[in-house]
């Protein structure tokens, strides 16, 4: 959800009693304007006393964010989570968390993994929080995976018997194709303490990104046969820096298939090019412009205000646990 | 579980409650040993009057079996159920439904799916029973396929919106990264009425598989990153005839990383052929032994009889489930 979450979605998916994030990836040039979007919309609530952090959090792609000037700011808005993602190393994930940790020790630091091998890893900062994220998530994530349903309790047992006696794990969310309240359900089910959505705030009149990127994950379905996981995206957008064991889903389009039937990357990039000129045209599964989604977008059918997506989503998960018989 | 899950198994998983399988695949040289085998062993229940089904499924992939000597058996130990996977078009899914249905009226006819699509196609045949397979799977699925967490809730969604009014639907399962009760639980969760276990079964003492099969199994862990889907198993053991978009997940071994690392298909072979004489001592990581399973892998700890497994699945779920707080 990089640079596509930012002020407004975040502010009403916290209003609605979840947590909102800026993905403000590796570039931070507009991070603080939305901030004080954030700042003015809660303002006059409790969470405008100097006591409180405010309410929403930000996400670093923390290989291509620029670490200082990200903790100045972490520093002067203290927002409640900072979300940390893709470090080359755990050397750059301490420097990161101990930054956020000295900038604002109240701002939780959320570290998302994609293996068991990573969750275990990263215990060595003390997470406070760790987002699971399974092969079904849209945009990056590990180019390997499993599923939520096997990857989520795997990592819930080899954390708990990594940890020392007495000593309090990291809350573990669920990322990856869970789009409504079923998928919610489920990840409750697994052993997650909560989830976290992507996709499904696409298709949200605040998610700030082109009406043809948002059509064409409305219109896409039977999402394991409709995207893909590739790096093919990143090189046509020209996106370089990415640890190499990282890929993106996206919805399967025309560069995908030309590159499939052979087409080279300096002639798919020349087409990747005109597209862009085309806007929203640009989209859809006859154009090129990349439509980073995950494999849920068959459930994602109308556009809905964020804080709605929020409380259906809570009170329907609700429904669906208290409704089966067994 | 084709060929691994005989008449002992299918036996064990129905005692329990469960419903077995003999996987019967497109090999029926030996089905019938095994069905008489499930014959006697519920010999003098209620199952053997002449009104009762055989209480086990037969397993098909129906492009590689003989449809006509297969519905001769299934005429003569009516079996509760007829498991059709993997039919090269929809007219052989309608020629093995039709067999099988005149066979034996009583049998239900389960039919494996792995898209949305496939899903809407199958509905044709008025299947009794769709099993929802999700790319966790273990062994063979969908070359390209999305997790049960998004697959099974819009394969719900999809049937239900194309029945006709009154028209009652499939019983719908879902297959692929269930080992245990979490993964049962949350599959309930996502609307399905029933669920699947294959990989978890490799680790019983009723399951037909090499030793060094098993021990690989229970070895590996992380499986999203040490399992891959591919066809190259299917090269080096010399199966032919899976349709295209099929492929299998197996656990990483060195068949896998030599032809990475640009090994020729024919070296690869050999080496192969190598290890298939060492026996046991062929498979794991080192090894080259086609060790299928599921991306759960890291979830089979421990050999338990079949029996065990399907009760603690069971009351694991309910406990799973009556256990959330929100």
């Amino acid at each position: 959800m990089r640079l596509i979450s930012l002020g407004k979605l975040a502010v009403e998916v916290s209003k609605a009693g979840g947590l909102g994030f800026i993905g403000s990836g590796y570039d931070i040039s507009e991070l603080e304007k939305h901030l004080q979007f954030a700042q003015s919309a809660f303002q006059g609530t409790p969470h405008s006393s100097p006591q409180s952090t405010l309410p929403i959090g930000i996400g670093f792609i923390t290989w291509g964010a620029p670490l200082d000037q990200s903790v100045e700011i972490i520093s002067k808005y203290r927002p409640a989570a900072s979300w940390l993602f893709a470090p080359r190393d755990i050397e750059e994930l301490k420097a990161w968390t101990e930054g956020s940790r000295k900038a604002s020790p109240e701002t939780k630091i959320w570290i998302q993994v994609g293996s068991v091998k990573q969750a275990l890893e990263v215990l060595a900062v003390q997470p406070d929080v760790l987002i699971v994220q399974g092969s079904d998530a849209g945009g990056h994530g590990l180019a390997k995976g499993a599923g939520i349903v096997t990857l989520v309790p795997e990592v819930i047992d080899a954390v708990q018997a990594k940890l020392n006696k007495n000593e309090e794990g990291p809350i573990i969310l669920a990322a990856g194709g869970i789009m409504e309240a079923r998928g919610t359900a489920a990840a409750l089910a697994l052993g997650a303490s909560g989830v976290v959505l992507g996709t499904r705030f696409l298709a949200s009149p605040e998610a700030s990104l082109p009406k043809g990127h948002q059509d064409a994950v409305l219109a896409a379905s039977d999402g394991g046969q409709t995207t893909i996981r590739t790096t093919l995206y990143d090189s046509l957008r020209g996106t370089k820096g990415w640890p190499e064991d990282y890929d993106g889903r996206g919805v399967i389009n025309k560069s995908w298939t030309d590159a499939l039937n052979g087409m080279s990357e300096e002639d798919n990039k020349r087409l990747f090019d005109e597209a862009a000129r085309k806007g929203d045209g640009g989209y859809g599964l006859e154009g090129r412009m990349t439509t980073y989604a995950g494999s849920g977008v068959g459930l994602v059918q109308s556009v809905k205000p964020a804080g709605e997506i929020v409380r259906e989503v809570r009170e329907g998960a609700k429904a669906v646990l208290g409704g089966i018989n067994i």
